[in-house]
């Protein structure tokens, strides 16, 4: 997350951060603008957030990591949302429990936009204003709030979309234009990667996650990769053939989890014959609201238990996370990026020399490293600008509501 | 429910109906004024209900109960709502789950309001334009639907002010004046009873529940009742003494939940120390936001355990319904209505005789007598004109979120 | 429990007592016999204790309440021991936790055996060398400790039954001869009670419960009862007409239970085509092991929600505790005890007038009176001797596992 | 698991192999052997079988795996056992729940011995009688049974540690000789690895498990590891340095595990001023009872976030299991094995070109490569010629009741 600009460099890069800044901030209220105070202000289910706190914690992020450090004499604005808002720093205090975020009716949604026009005015003031000492501390910390703001604009709509799916009403977040319906999904190449070294991880100037670094090297042995995404279509196929029945296509965990779970689908999707979307064909909830199935659209909100049982019934496998980005750098992979988060076979990790950042900032990413699984890419509700090659998405083997679906990878000779 | 009024009378007594019709819904919008939509629409545990849910219920119970039966050619507002709306009854279709009403971001705040007017101007239509078989058939039906309107009146207070204590911000609900402190508890007066024969239960030709009647003979034992509530300054005296600490002063169950869920207090009393409000003495959370206690105040929130206890602690009891009910009708016994519901030392039995209503209201009271405890009187959270010396309340002994104290009783000689 | 015989008497009782000590005590070995000391270890459900435990627990008793304060320098068994088998006793110190009594492998069944032994000579040597001081004083305590563990006795025969029940090869307690199965049940006979008062309570000298007292009067309105019991023949006629299909036949906790357990039958009855016993009949589990259901005979192992469901679907109810004990006292019931306990239609509240015994026995009954139903009666379990018709038997709504069944009743003209 | 003998070594082979056979399975009688029945029968966690079900699903797995298909017109020793002590192959019928094997009172032990001593006869016979194509089916299934085994051995051992810690007694396993207390830790040396590729997994004609293998190139970084085990005493440093109350030492799901458990000190360390074992140092309960801390001995029983947090204090880190298995094979490490098993930084992911055994075993380890931590090594339970380098044991990083420990590793320069 560091850079060093030169001095003439760094006046258009401060204009242009300030631009940036504005623009990502507009986004996220963009994002919320459909959704009414009630809507934003809901939570169904630990694991997700509502809109209103995703708004007023990427506030209090710039807040406390931008502002209070380097705004001399800086006055919180309001000193007990700090306990409101902060999500999992261990390092600045005390937190209001996740899973009662839903219970905040206040501050109402008119505060914490008020609370996020009061942020983003110091912010700008301070890029305006910093010296260069200044400018070489806080630059970073603001890219590094933007990112953060991004990822927060993709849980926003994976959040919304969750609790409308536990509406009987199924509101649509979204008007949105009817795609028209593809039966037939495109071909399928499998590209090969051959055996030897590699080096994977963030290189260059630009922003990366401490968690993407250091760039190292890796040895691969030779295989084989899919140059799309598995489509819902396949995956129907999948079900109809008896993959959630299946054993031993399953994970222990993952098999377990569709007895007790009785999963026979993705998440999202409507069996037909289901009460709220009588037909005789799969219904899948989404962004713009229930739609016949897509069949040559990418399939998402698998677990990871799903994806690699999918794949070991296709007699293939998931990608490791190097084979996946070794194979990005290299052949000429199809939707990596905009369409689903891609489960990889690999568990998160930390790399050959990791270092997290220092402070509490060495809380963003490294404490989680243990029992998840690395998704890479990005998805349909990843902002414009935000994907790297480099990025690793991590989620538990079980999380089905974020946009995640699958390539697949093979041995090669 | 039943009343068989004169044609004369009963012309006075439609535009009496059609007037009580409007204040009591016109007083559930007044309850809801203060809250946002925010406010409104969020579920702070299974137990408690949505304001806006409490809005649609009471006016889906009169769609349902009145105006689909009774108004030909009657059109529902929304045909879904009425899984979205249904409380309890079976047999009246599905419905959505009860820990679920707080998902319910939609329909709008807006929308459950042009609900209310669309139901009331039906109610008010059918006053109207009943001819007198229709009246006789719908008057009771109107009048349970108020008294059930009142009832969520009460509830109303009770979830939102559960919701509040769980907000670190703890807003109050009302601004109101503070009442003076007041440091000495009015005097304290045992009132006898006699042994004999007693008739309990509902008499006359008002309303009253199912559960009220028929009235019955019971026999009493000689017993003495407090003429007064026990106050928040004997209760702080209480816990003062170890109540919190002693097992032999709490029934089994009590002393388990006492362990479990760390309970030192009656439910929002806030400890001298806490972050929340650091004093030196009791703060108390209610209606009225944040407060020192009073110590001549009836003290509320407690569970039937935490009543139990304390008048062991005091060398007493609770009284049974029937001395309540008894004492009520006879000795001049004071704070019996519109101060905190009283737990008794009765299980919600059904009355001798006790038959529930025809159909679908026959599960209004009589599917629950079963694991609850009998409280008499009513609190301050209860609408003006709701309550009865015959009034059967009944809650799960651990429940604390209600305005429920205690009034002292012992075995006389 | 008190009584005061003349100093003639007294001698013939305390050879009386010695003798029913030794029997009661032997009794209890014997209904171990049968079981391995594997079988006599395992617990099966924080309801149910181990066959060890209870040979310890019942030895505790005895060692806590009659030895140790009023034998002079008496010495434990094990001091380590008071910890591990103390029940439910706050005020005799801290105990292990209840859902991990079947952990206990040690003490082995051969020291608990050693230790009963102990205790045994303890209690007769007391009983020959007591002064008449000590006679008054012990007499009551160790009487009350031969009923306490017949009480045991009989959770012995019910815990071990479940504990049998858990396993695929659904073992038999007792070999036993088959009785021949019975098609038709007996006549039922409807017997009248007249309104008035009457008096229920333990009566006389001889032993009872503390929950069995004070006699006392209660008013009872016109009721009948049925002279026998519901049969398993009646029971399977419900379940065929769609019982545990129908909500308005139940209480809202059972048929919450009913769902959420998938009850379809009374516990232990295995439907037909169940892999355990395939059949084109009901099977029961019982301690002589797996039997064709036998039509004739009372059903047990019922819930009070099955119970009182049943009795709504056969247009009865239960009876009161009240009309039970006073029909019991006058006409001609059949099936009173040794056949199943009958639930009623009363919570367990305390009796007007109720006082707990002093000192650590005031927990032997008063601290449950709460959340609980009364069962009358007694069952094919209960030990010779120990059925009265004013016991008090307790238990929570939902317990199935022990011999509980029902009698009818009706409101009379 | 496949090997290739010439006939003339094969004849040798047999004999070895039947004497191997006769040693492992007694081995496992003379582990159980302290144990009475009691002992033996009872589960204290769903993570722990008893000692008899050990005892049985061994022997099942022979019967299953070896007898069964290989000899002609094999009889079950009971048909029904095969539910009853299938562990988690789904491919091999229904089984018993996992949590309810401590419910299996019967059959009894001695009957469980019966199975085994048929089970033995069978399988002892058939390497007696077996062809030359016999002879090359079942050799490998023969030798993978007795691992399998010795797995149970190490397991038995931890399960019965387990089932006593429950006890307040604290039965010692084995009387044993207590080891002279140490007060220092033997120096410890940190051994130097280079960069570059290594090759890693089962090499040779030997046994391993399919999870070691296929042997692969990974590429490692320079690092330097341990060439001992982390002690009690360096671990008891940690935590009077308050390791457990420091966050920013933990990974995230490990701070809430130490938050919601009061984690303070590996399992089985007794803290001083505890009433089970009052004295002024720390007590660690074993196999041979309650002992004060050794400081010098390997510190056991910690879960993979202790483990990882310990490093974290240390200014160190969990070695990859790649470091691991490379430094094991160059430079002189002390403790590899025979004390604890060390947890590493490696997930259990399947290793490049993996592929699971053919038919049932297939499920031996495959299913379990997800949300789970490598450990390498062995323990003090692992029984003799049970270890290897390249072994792959795996728990979820929760796990404490294994004998894990640690070794430290740093990156080099």
């Amino acid at each position: 997350m560091s850079s060093n600009p030169s001095p003439a460099a760094a006046c258009g890069a401060r204009a242009a951060l300030a631009a940036r800044h504005e623009q990502v901030r507009a986004h996220t209220l963009a994002l919320a603008a459909p959704l009414s105070p009630e809507d934003q202000c809901v939570q169904s289910m630990p694991d997700a957030s509502p809109a209103k706190w995703h708004l007023a914690h990427t506030s209090w992020f710039f807040e406390t990591v931008v502002l209070a450090p380097h705004v001399p004499g800086y006055r919180l604005f309001d000193a007990r949302w700090a306990h409101l808002f902060n999500s999992y720093y261990e390092s600045l205090g005390s937190r209001h429990p996740r899973p009662q975020r839903g219970l905040l009716t206040r501050p109402s949604l008119v505060e914490v936009h008020a609370y996020r026009a009061h942020v983003d005015e110091g912010v700008q003031a301070l890029l305006a204003s910093a010296d260069e000492a200044c400018w070489r501390a806080v630059e970073p910390l603001i890219e590094l709030g933007l990112q953060h703001e991004q990822q927060h604009q993709e849980l926003l709509l994976t959040d919304i979309l969750h609790l409308f799916s536990c509406s009987p009403l199924l509101p649509a977040y979204g008007a949105g234009e009817a795609p028209a319906l593809r039966l037939v999904p495109p071909a399928l190449r499998w590209v090969e990667g051959a055996e030897g070294v590699v080096e994977i991880g963030h290189e260059g100037s630009g922003f990366a996650f401490d968690n993407e670094t250091p760039r190292h090297r890796a040895w691969l042995q030779p295989y084989r990769i899919a140059d799309r995404l598995v489509t819902c279509g396949e995956y129907a196929a999948f079900i109809a053939d008896g993959g959630y029945r299946t054993p031993s296509l399953w994970l222990s965990d993952g098999w377990a989890l569709v007895q007790a779970q009785h999963w026979n689908a993705p998440l999202y999707w409507i069996a037909p014959g289901d009460p709220r979307a009588p037909s005789a064909q799969w219904q899948v909830f989404g962004l713009q609201g229930l739609r016949p199935l897509d069949a040559a659209a990418p399939v998402v909100h698998l677990s990871f238990y799903e994806a690699a049982a999918y794949a070991q019934w296709a007699g293939a496998r998931l990608p490791t996370e190097a084979e996946w980005e070794a194979a990005a750098a290299r052949p000429g992979l199809r939707e990596l990026h905009g369409h689903a988060w891609q489960w990889t076979r690999s568990s998160y990790d930390p790399y050959p020399g990791y270092r997290p950042w220092a402070g509490a900032l060495g809380e963003y990413n490294g404490k989680f490293m243990v029992g998840q699984v690395v998704l890479r890419g990005s998805s349909l509700a990843t902002p414009p600008g935000h994907a790297r090659d480099s990025y690793r998405n991590f989620f538990p083997p079980a999380a089905r509501w974020q946009f995640s679906g699958l390539r697949l990878a093979k041995d090669g000779e």
